[in-house]
């Protein structure tokens, strides 16, 4: 077996043997099979793709390439993966439900590029919150509050890393088989009987278009199935800024706002249907009653205790979630005006994740700090009559950026229209049944 | 400019200006951009292909990346280039031709890989021939003898080095576009005024069948004509080993006999064809003329007295022209006889190479010594009609090989029928004309 001939197979799509699919995943990570053969082998799946069972047999040997953990709490446990959008604080909310209503949430995050950080990153903005839990005290708090979120073990999924670096330099990212075996065989890894993935669709989300989401939700799906996992995945908008809020401490403060039932439709919404999933994929309940049990965990504060507790276990101050002055404040605000009066029919994502970062919200490489305070807070959203003078947004910064720039830019963020026949948009698309 | 854009574009199938194929080439040839990134772009090349603008600039990006000669030999100067094939030894017998007839032949020759070696290699199976000349005495050989054979000097193409070095482990080599950029930027790189291109089609060549052959053939003619060469191509039969022998001595010694008028019809019509189209990129001439010219310079021995020349003067001993006895002897020999009585439709170039290979007529890898004495001479070719017991074939070698199992092997090479209804193959093709 050699590299060129696995590589000349792909290119004449063929279909690799799971042994071919095997050495190579193997050979690549140990160093024996150089990064221009690979590149050469990830772009031919580019244009080639791979059959689902060439991708079973890639997650798996992804997930075998470093430690599969088993997280021993006794009880059910879920695992939940978002593809990423921009204001998605989500599992700060279905994590705490879920857990209240009876599964364990043993959560590994990775840290956040882009726009904002990632869970651990918007958790880090709890003052004195550990977000790095050795493996013995991850599980223990997961016992103790039905969740723990902390950042990956050193040596799980190597293969991942690497492959995930080296398309990110080849412009082979964009390959679906690629990306759900890059997702699944770190939930994989992470050895949770319950799979649940937000799936984000629409100018702000990595796939643009129901069509790919789908193909890639279920194709997710089916992975998961065929690795003996319970798996369920929610198609859901991303097509403006989810909920009311961008950048860590923000979102924070917005999620705990959601646990006690004070949110925007769109967070609600998406929030709950998730939990309900997770619930959903321990098998003993109906969809209806998962979702009723998830919106109670609402109404009767249990899931905001859960949330608590975790804080608590892992060194944050847990009066945080009384009191949202004890979140770094930022030092320099600007707000956003209306400068016209009509409807609002658009918030470009991709421009709000760029001022984001541009106001310090999120990192540009990897272990860079993050300004916790920094972010924006949006007064009104898609189908608001908005009259000219408006307050539209409050943009938050403790850096000494160009303030006046930024929100000179963020105007361009909203578009509008004469009348209020804005198409309405569904927030959960699709939840995949059946498998 | 960033790689990534670049392979991002090719990727969507995009066309590439001028100034990215420019900065990928320069980059990829100084070290600034990594093997990992210019493979995928060449897998991406393989799959989206390149424009004929863009296989024009990507050919001239890498002739100019190292030195451009300029053969100062004050008349015409062809330059003439063999895809490859069995028992290629046209250049031997052209070359000398072409130079009896007026123009000049300053070939730069690489060593060859695989069954056999390559024009310097079977040059250098005469005793004394130097195959390394400086560039002035080469050129100044030209002056005088019309042609003159030697190894490419260091700092040509460096680009096509490289290139080909990563294509050769990445399966990126067959692609016409790229292959076409890799002949024809060293072609260019060697300054000479005409190019002809014998491009080989058959179970035996590259190229296996004739859409290929001729896409490859004219996309070549077309950047050398845009390149402000003449340029001319030649599809010529490589479904069965060319000529009688294999081997570089035996090659050697047939091509001298092919220019005494003694060569089997194939040999000579192929041979006879290039050196006309040789004749003819001159401009003066009929393509008419041109060939009786070729015909008669074979004839008149003037051909051949200018391949003695060029031994003489690059340091071989010019008699072996006249005794093939002073070329190496072989220390061993084995002979074929048929095992079966019918007629000869089929020897197959591909076993015939593999057992070239184990006689030690070629090298598996660079700088690897050859047995000039090795090879196999036919007594019989496609066509023939055979009686058991007749002898097919001389097995030559002066190494230690397993000679009876290599001649138990070659048996197989031959393919029988019992009637003689087999297809008369053309030996030329087709000729690229309108250029």
């Amino acid at each position: 077996m050699t590299a060129y001939e696995i590589i000349t197979k792909k290119k004449r799509n063929a279909e690799l043997s799971t042994d071919e699919i095997n050495w190579i995943t193997a050979g690549y990570t140990s160093g024996s099979i150089p990064d221009h053969q690979m590149s050469a082998l990830l772009m031919a799946i580019c244009f080639s793709s791979l059959s689902e069972r060439e991708t079973v047999d890639l997650t798996m040997a992804m997930a075998h390439s470093g430690e599969m953990l088993r997280p021993d709490t006794g009880g059910f446990n879920v695992d939940k993966h978002s593809t990423g959008g921009v204001g998605d604080k989500v599992t700060l909310i279905c994590a705490p439900i879920a857990a209240a209503c009876g599964v364990f949430v043993p959560k590994m995050s990775g840290r956040g590029l882009g726009h904002t950080g990632g869970t651990i990153d918007k958790l880090g903005s709890i003052a004195g919150f550990r977000t790095s839990l050795s493996y013995d005290e991850f599980i223990r708090n997961v016992r103790k509050a039905g969740l723990a979120v902390s950042g990956q073990t050193e040596n799980l999924v190597p293969a991942d890393k690497k492959i995930y670096a080296l398309r990110n330099v080849t412009a082979t990212v964009d390959s679906i088989p690629l990306i759900c075996s890059s997702i699944m065989s770190k939930k994989l890894a992470c050895g949770a009987d319950g799979i649940v993935l937000d799936v984000k669709v629409g100018d702000g989300a990595f796939m643009k278009d129901l069509k790919s989401a789908e193909d890639l939700a279920e194709l997710m799906v089916r992975v998961g199935k065929r690795a003996g996992k319970k798996c369920s995945a929610v198609l859901t908008n991303m097509d403006k800024p989810l909920g009311r809020t961008v950048g860590n401490s923000l979102e924070t403060i917005e999620a705990i706002e959601a646990l006690k039932g004070n949110s925007a439709g769109d967070l609600h919404e998406v929030a709950v249907t998730l939990a309900a999933e997770m619930i959903f994929t321990a098998g003993e309940r109906s969809r209806e009653e998962c979702r009723s049990m998830a919106e109670n965990a609402i109404r009767s504060g249990s899931a905001l205790e859960r949330l608590q507790k975790m804080i608590e276990l892992q060194g944050g101050d847990p009066r945080v979630t009384e009191d949202s002055s004890l979140f770094p404040q930022a030092k320099r605000r600007a707000e956003i005006f209306a400068p016209e009066s009509g409807y609002i029919n658009g918030i470009s994502c991709e421009e709000t994740g760029l001022i984001s970062m541009k106001l310090g919200a999120g990192r540009l490489a990897k272990d860079l700090p993050i300004d916790y305070s920094a972010g924006i807070v949006f007064d009104k959203t898609v189908g608001d009559k908005v009259c000219r003078g408006d307050r539209l947004a409050v943009l938050y910064t403790s850096s000494d950026c160009d303030l006046e720039s930024i929100a000179e830019d963020m105007k361009g963020v909203f578009k509008y229209s004469e009348s209020n026949d804005i198409p309405k948009e569904k927030n959960v698309i699709k939840i995949l049944k059946g498998y």
